[in-house]
């Protein structure tokens, strides 16, 4: 049997055996979150810089003022651990996003964003593999193999998630929004699948056999994350609809979110299923239903506990980014070949913005085509800000980086070592150059979007579906519960034209009739408040 | 320099190497938190059983199922890890205790709680190790020296705080609430000294000297902790208020909220000082100032996380303790002396009872000659409860039992293994049995108490001071900030009576003349709610 509980606990003793140091360096990580918080906050009305930035640049300080206490003779100052990683930061963040994410934005731009997070990144992974084995056999980098040069090719082609959230703004080009972020959690199914195909097949003889099958893998990936989130969420909404759990202690409620939103995502990593994609789709069945059912203060309680375990989750890792990248062992290797390394990390630079141009304008000019009015078409400059928006590489390029090329964190080879170096380069340029120029290139090119500098404007006032006006309607579609909204003579022309709201308005008769009367939702609870997307911001802000 | 991050985070990297059966064992933990929730939900009306002891039977259960699916052979199940409760459990616990406390019953009864904390854990600590010493020669356990008999004496002298939350109600018995959870707090700094005496000196020569020296020892651990405390408190008030941070977002505030209070637990733990005092006292000061300066949301949401992140915490470490308890090798070293077990367990049982009475009803003799209303001495029956309801162990007597007694998880020597055993035998006895008995015991001994039972009434209204009726007004004195309520007539015979009137008129005036204006607090920000024990429940539940 697998109940090898020993497995974790004996580890956990030897982590913190209260050591000195480790109670010296957790002060130093609190200590610098605060700061990064306080900082961020000074700089808030800046146009340059955004939060991710900041604690990146607080990160590298620190790293070099340790270095210099240490007088250069830190030898391992610390590993970026993927697990720390995967298991403790990631799910908050990509949780909170499928709480906070606007569903309907999300949902009408289904297919482009499936376009993009599967055949997008299958494109630019292909060009950044053979980009790289062409060039690295000229640069003479030396043993890597087939399966190295795909893993960088799926190391490099995935849009992280987190720094999308970090430079684009969910209220101001929602439209730009859900595209990069969806693409960027369906991007995490096709990793997935990549990486596996890369260890489980022999890759050396490709066939249609094969391709059928990494074709079948992904939509079995994904159909089944995405029911494992709903259903948790579901779970979730019905245990907390039908005992009645406010009742007695509003804290059950939010403790019963929370780890049942942490329990879909060990379930997916369990199954070996894409964490991700299960945690963000919970967290959308979570805003949709369970929310609507817990207390007031539960709802408040929980819209901003996400919400802040998300941000200090996002600067930790930032934070922890930067100081990783002084390790100076990891240099030592690379330091006696410094022009070398500097051509690898151009060459991956390089490949990376043509592998993203080489999908993102393509495939919106099919996605393009296959919409009848002009509104909704992604336009030209909308299509420079989704190429460059996505260009960033952060913590998951990193965790992947590591995993392939390092045994607990040490490197063997010359080579591997190389492409840590590498990821950790293009990491941070990508972060801090193309991040500082993502705020300015939206204002340039879309100088007519409303900007919103804080978050309390946000709240009182959110210009959604100001650029996809699909419904015909300026409110909120979900606002319209009462039947007589369905036969608005206006949406009629619509209805006919696009598809996507057909669809729409059979999910919103189905959940109507079947799904809120069992599992709650807005309209079955008593008091009727805001999604937590939008809350009504008069009553508490 | 002793910046060595490499500490931790090599051994973080060792901890989880992702392998999959530390996946299965999380999700074995979160699917049994979450039924602890629901179940703890569903027994709230029982009259006997309250969550810890749900969490405790859930985890033995547990522990039982993975002893028949792993046939009998689980060599090391888990052991209990010190450093996993004491760095992340404990602190979100004791800090929510702080900031939820009610502050005036704590501050009123500020000298008896220092007796009880302070000189009863003395007489309880040299009572246990007296009888133990002596029994354990008779029943010849061998090879245990004077430090190892101190040790036990200190282990089994400390009140679980953790436990009083469980089975004491602020808002039913806040007299009682606040001197057995207030003697927990001030118990570790007593702890603390002790288990450094006990290192340090050499306690075969007895002397006034060192006398001295331990007195001067605890006033420095108990004034330095404090002040801690409430510096840390206090800058994250003023930062906050500084800055508004509100302005721009709300999850800043929380986050920096819960940083801070974390960063101060951190802190005393780096100057050795006790970390549990220290977070306890910033809790009070956050919800006396920085709370007050957050936005609405803001203390809606910090109000209920922290509350919620302590419920979670309690529960993990009861169930913890309860799958842990039936770790098969530990057993096995004293399975051959079934009766010598049972006797050990027997006498510290007894000791216990024995030590905690001969401190709690000689101290309330004394502290009830220092005050002249009848309405203020603690009656006999409340006596009664005080001592049953500070004789369960939980897991700080577990904690510092394995810090004590092994290396590293291991045990080698016989005599220490049945010390083990016999702590866990003694935890779990103490927290079922006497946990079981504690709410009839209650209801039977003070049967005009009103019983709240869910805590949404809790909410609306507070029943407190309707026992100690100390400031001759029936509301709560922090409500007449306006200054003519301090001449109200009918206190002014109080006045006379109680120098803690005094000192708190003083303090009061004080608090609204330099502290407020600096630090924010109630009155000094645009928005009057109430303070975070006693919310206008009116506006969201």
């Amino acid at each position: 049997m697998a109940f090898d509980l020993s497995s974790v606990f004996p580890k956990l003793q030897l982590l913190m055996t209260s050591d000195h140091a480790s109670v010296v360096s957790m002060n130093l990580f609190v200590a610098l979150l605060c700061a990064c918080i306080v900082i961020g906050h000074l700089l808030e009305e800046n146009r340059w810089v955004n939060e991710s930035i900041t604690a990146l640049l607080i990160g590298l300080c620190t790293g070099v003022v340790i270095l210099l206490i240490r007088r250069g003779r830190s030898s391992h100052l610390l590993v970026f651990s993927e697990d720390l990683f995967f298991i403790y930061l990631l799910p908050p963040i990509i949780f909170n996003a499928g709480f906070q994410v606007k569903k309907k934005q999300f949902f009408v731009n289904f297919i482009t964003i499936m376009l993009f997070g599967a055949v997008g990144t299958l494109i630019s992974c292909a060009i950044i593999t053979f980009g790289v084995s062409q060039s690295f056999k000229q640069l003479g980098i030396g043993s890597l193999d087939i399966g190295d040069y795909l893993a960088i090719g799926a190391i490099f082609a995935a849009t992280d998630s987190v720094c999308t959230l970090q430079v684009l703004n969910q209220d101001e080009t929602p439209l730009l929004y859900s595209l990069v972020f969806g693409e960027g959690v369906v991007n995490d199914a096709t990793s997935v699948v990549l990486f596996n195909a890369i260890q489980s097949f022999d890759l050396n003889q490709l066939d249609s056999g094969i391709a059928l099958k990494l074709l079948g893998n992904f939509l079995y990936l994904f159909i089944a994350s995405t029911l494992l989130g709903v259903l948790t969420g579901l779970l979730s909404a019905y245990i907390i609809k039908k005992l009645y759990i406010g009742r007695h202690s509003t804290d059950r409620e939010v403790a019963l979110m929370m780890l049942m939103a942490y329990l879909s995502y060990m379930l997916a990593e369990l199954c070996y299923l894409s964490g991700i994609l299960t945690v963000f789709f919970c967290g959308i069945v979570m805003s949709h239903y369970t929310w609507h059912n817990v207390t007031e203060s539960s709802r408040v309680t929980t819209k901003h506990a996400f919400a802040t375990l998300s941000f200090v989750a996002e600067t930790f890792i930032f934070l922890y980014v930067g100081i990783d990248a002084l390790d100076i062992d990891k240099w030592r290797f690379v330091s006696d070949s410094p022009g070398k390394s500097i051509a690898v990390s151009s060459v991956l630079l390089g490949l990376l913005l043509v592998g993203r141009a080489a999908f993102v304008f393509p495939l919106s000019f099919l996605s393009n085509l296959a919409k009848k009015s002009p509104s909704e078409k992604i336009n030209f400059r909308q299509q420079v800000i989704i190429w460059w928006a996505g260009l960033m590489r952060g913590s998951v390029s990193m965790a992947l980086a590591y995993n392939q090329f390092t045994m607990s964190g040490h490197t063997q080879l010359r080579s591997h070592a190389m492409m840590i170096t590498s990821t950790i380069t293009v990491v941070l340029f990508s972060t801090v150059v193309f991040g500082l120029m993502t705020k300015p290139l939206i204002r340039y090119l879309l100088p007519n979007v409303k900007h919103i500098s804080s978050a309390v404007t946000t709240e009182s006032n959110t210009p959604k579906s100001h650029t996809v006006p699909l419904l015909g309607a300026s409110q909120d579609s979900e606002a319209d519960i009462d039947g007589n909204s369905l036969i608005r003579p206006s949406s009629i022309r619509l209805l006919l034209t696009t598809p996507t709201h057909t669809v729409h308005r059979y999910w919103r008769k189905f959940d109507n009739a079947v799904m809120r009367p069992v599992f709650g939702g807005r309209g079955f609870v008593p008091v009727e408040p805001g999604s937590p997307t939008e809350p009504n911001g008069h009553q508490w802000q």
